[in-house]
């Protein structure tokens, strides 16, 4: 294994959800250590939040800029950052350690805005540095299994692809109420971007169509509704896809949909055949070879594939969760980063989301705007 | 139970499947005794089939006019009449009956085009006899239930419908290999309509949202393919619905998704909670009131009510399947024709699927094909 | 199809709950018409059942004898009687119409002791009219296409077979109220038997894993329960199974598991692969290779064999349920009578619980009972 | 979060399945740092182990005896062991840690033997040091809140406990083949203990009925086979329960059964509900309430309890696994050594398997033994 990677995170303080999410991830194969942090914007918040995590008080900081600046100038400073922000924060955020050769891996959607997706773009693409989206759902092994069965034609030609995230959490004003941050900053534009549920999640969807699929989005027609008042944002959106070659499907995503919890689903259909896989219960891929029984394919069971066991930690039957998906990005930057480090080429089979990724992600979302406003017109994605 | 009401049937002979499928849904609960048919267009197996029935030869016809013709006339002559033939036959075969007092039984969808439906919509409602369109998943109890449980504001008012109804049948060419005639009437425009997919089960989907929601359609968008090389119809299509009072959905009909056999599948959410039901086990209906843990209600079982109970024949557990659902629309045809007879008027519980729904059905396979070929514009139904 | 058989009917009257599903049964595929019955003990009650079913009055008996002479002698008698009474009534009921070479349609268990059992398979044996026991699970399609892949040896030698069968109807003492039958001849010795649940499920089971596994019991070992205060057969068995060959197994029933309302399930075992069925979701049936991914097999679907499809009604998708399962006994019954009537063999592919079935049936029972009050002493079926 | 636990490791070197989980079970919350390890008996393989694991020279030991001494008196050493050996092992090398004051994790089943467990369990006693068993399924979330659920008086006096665990990856001889160094131990009496599946699977079945039933075993009747020609140990155990107060049960466990992975698989009923939860679907308790629809509780979603959210990392539909669960385990011993430590009681929250849990594990697979070899008869726990 050797010296773990020295971990910063920006962002992450207490109440934070995915701050503490990445930082299990960042542990479960014991390949980084967090040794610094600006985990909140409110400076008494980043200090007592540092301190709940051990990190020394010389690596606890009251500004993002502080930190890039310092860790970068230190010996044994931190070799990448993690960037656990509202999402119109992760440009600044990102361009201050990308410009200092700081790895980042950076939470989704890429940005709040198209302008600074592009601005992220070039700045990555700048640097030296790697950059890594968590589009976590593409860590998931069966996931990783599905895209190389299609990639390997074993659907044949992709029909029709069917993609859905419906969620529940919003089904009230609870942003309004003034006790649940989370929603606060969801549903703010300047903060979250101009799409809610299609940023929030209409791009995690989007990304994991585009990743099993192999396909790419040519135009869509969105109708999204606000349907809780005085909500600012997107809370439900229906959207057409047309994917270049001819392939053709659908988008639902919604926070408005009581009885789902977080309820990712994807299917894909081919000439030969068809596959599901849903977030919920994702140790399991269903396979049907058409004109044959549907099949079961277990991680790391029967039917798993060496891609799938290749980011998997237990034998089949023993459940592997979120959790587990979303360190898999982690080991996979960490595979990244340590070729980096040595001087060699990144292994071919290491996997991650990248700011393309993340750029086509915050396209998606300003073309779901567009369109909407339009009258669900069919808009190529910009 | 009393005297069983006479029927006729006109389609339905050697190697139709829908029309055995009537036969036993007239059957299960003994109201009906099929005593005529002209089975095919085709004198010799119209003969062969009627005398496999057991039909007297005397009510064995070769054509559906001398049928309607001789048992308007004849003592003991038909009371109602089962129409099984292709989609293109619906309008003139019903006429005859209808224009004889005769009441009918017409499968899906109401015709093969729009002024063909306007036209019987026209005759039927000019007829003393019933018309009863075997829109038959609403006669599934569960789907009884879950229009209930809506109408009684138990979901609150509804946001998002979302229906589908995927099959894998076509996957491949079938229709052009010489052997399988339900596909080559299924994907010929002349006999089946403008609509493949769309109008072979899109108007199921269509139905069962409707008849569930409560809602009515105000505009759709439509965008439709023909995946399968040479075919004339569509055999998948992708759906926006907007509904009147701002509801809105998603409507997906295909043909060519490997995997799924008769997968029609309806979720209804509201302010208040969530319905999911599916066709493939439809002794089942998912309840989630917002904010509670998810219910299973069972048909006759826990949580089931008396509107569920009113069509069930089995306690819980005892599963009922396609062909109860199916006797349901006959059973409540039974009702509907027995109160006629006795010059009453029909119990106000009695509910089965109209002239006006099977209008509906065909105007929307209409807006399907009209926004489609306006590269999914946002059309009203007609 | 030609003529129907002439059915007649012994209990089944209002209120039964099992004699409405024997006349659906008998009445889905048009083999039988049923004209007589004694639908009751009670002669009051007999006649009203009998008028509300349309019998004519002529054909509506008090008595069973009466019937059973009757019906004999006068010119189109029934062929066959169906009986559907409390199961001490089954022996003395059967015996008449047995013994004037009526073929009996017998609901189980065959007894509600062992030596009218003995007794009744003696009738039977020495009679010339078939007799047909209803274990209805039999007719489920997948059931005997599982039945079907372990005898062709897809599973190898058969090592472990697991049975079970819980409801829970009986979780409280519904018997002691007075306002449900059912429960109270089912839960009363001289009626129903010296076992509860072992005889009103438990044979169901039983038979099960008998029809499929092919298996032969040896021995069992049984700890029964009756965990209702007041209760005087068991409501619960938890039972051991040695069969010849080596394999073994567990069977357990019970009537007071809160949650089960009729889930009967059977998982069989052997060298070379599994199989899985559950009643509640008859169209299943689960099948792994060792060593290969889970095969869900569909009734009519890809996977199905032709001893499925040829007792399937519908298509794939379009599910069947507990009353076409029912109706396969019937429709069996029918390819038998009628092989009977025209002086031929019957066709091998036909398949019935026999009378020999329900004679082992009341010895497992009779084995439960004694080994149970041995403290689960193993004791062999008599 | 303060300073790690220094944490040890003996036994898990390369190719050991169950080393690997308990490192990331150690490392998901952070609360460890695993600085030492005797990770193999063989001094080449403990050493790449140890380094491929990043400990310091010093701290790899070729010898658990040697590694407890040193750890024991060096400034810094370890605070805590895990013992993730062959069972046999267990009690030698938990011995000299327990003795020396380090508190020990320690894989299932407590020891090979019933005398081992029973020494155990007295030097446990005497030792001022922490004995934690990692019977994991019981750090699951919803097992959790399934036990509070039964104390609670839920479900009303528990009747019926059923629990089984099929698994099928010793349905072949694969312990002689050569190649799989896991099924050689674990069928190997002399290392693994009198019992196969019993003791490798069946052990964990009876802790965790015994963990959310509340119940103590008082007898119970096993019989035992040894399917696979050759294998020395029970692949497959069918036992009957009898627990004090008069609930029954029964408990299956195979490694014989294709199809099931890790099947493990609990329900529950009482006089006023039924709970069921399977382990391959962990993030879901099925609650019944007698009379009422069955509700589906998930993991900090609606219906989940604190006890279960206390144990939780994410929101309801991130699924949590098999590792999250384990890594409760670790860190309920890491309150319960941080609150011994600093000389407080530990909170009355924390719970975790114990060596009495293990003794009676061990009871349990000894009664089994000697049960079968009885022909199933009853025998009570040592």
């Amino acid at each position: 294994m050797g010296d773990r990677i020295k971990l910063g995170m920006v962002g992450g303080g207490k109440d934070a959800f995915i701050g503490a999410v990445h930082r299990i991830a960042a542990r479960i194969d014991g390949e980084y250590e967090l040794v610094a942090g600006a985990l909140s914007s409110t400076p008494e918040k980043a200090r007592e939040s540092g301190e709940a995590l051990g990190l020394a008080p010389s690596r606890i900081y009251g500004d993002f800029r502080e930190m890039a600046i310092r860790e970068n100038r230190i010996k044994d400073g931190i070799d990448a950052v993690a960037i656990v922000t509202p999402n119109h924060m992760h440009y600044p955020v990102a361009r201050e350690f990308l410009r200092r050769g700081i790895h980042v891996i950076c939470d989704k959607p890429l940005t709040a805005t198209l302008p600074d997706a592009r601005k992220l773009a070039k700045v990555a693409a700048e640097s030296d540095a790697l950059f890594v989206l968590t589009h976590n759902y593409t860590g998931y092994p069966m996931v990783r299994q599905a895209r190389e069965m299609v990639a390997n034609g074993e659907l044949g030609a992709i029909r029709v692809v069917q993609v859905e995230y419906p969620q529940d959490w919003l089904t009230e004003a609870v942003e309004q109420t003034g006790t649940n941050k989370q929603s606060e900053w969801r549903t703010d534009p300047a903060r979250s971007g101009a799409g809610g549920s299609t940023g929030d999640i209409g791009t995690h969807a989007f990304n994991l169509a585009n990743f099993v699929s192999g396909l790419e989005l040519e135009a869509l027609a969105a109708d999204l509704q606000s349907f809780v008042p005085g909500r600012r944002v997107d809370d439900n959106g229906h959207i057409l896809l047309r994917y270049r070659g001819g392939a053709r499907g659908m988008l639902w995503c919604s926070q408005v949909a009581p009885g789902n919890e977080n309820a990712l689903r994807l299917r894909v259909y081919g000439e030969k055949g068809g596959l599901e896989w849903a977030q919920e219960d994702p140790n399991y891929l269903w396979f049907t070879p058409f004109g044959e029984p549907k099949r079961l394919l277990t991680r790391a069971g029967a039917g798993a594939r060496d891609v799938a066991g290749r980011v998997s930690r237990t034998p089949g039957g023993h459940p592997e969760g979120y959790l587990e998906g979303f360190a898999n990005i982690y080991a996979e930057a960490a595979r990244a980063i340590r070729a980096k480090m040595a001087g060699e080429a990144c292994p071919a089979e290491v996997v991650f989301p990248t700011v393309e990724d993340g750029l086509a992600g915050v396209a998606f979302v300003d073309a779901c705007v567009r369109s909407s406003a339009r009258n669900a017109a069919w808009v190529k994605l910009a």
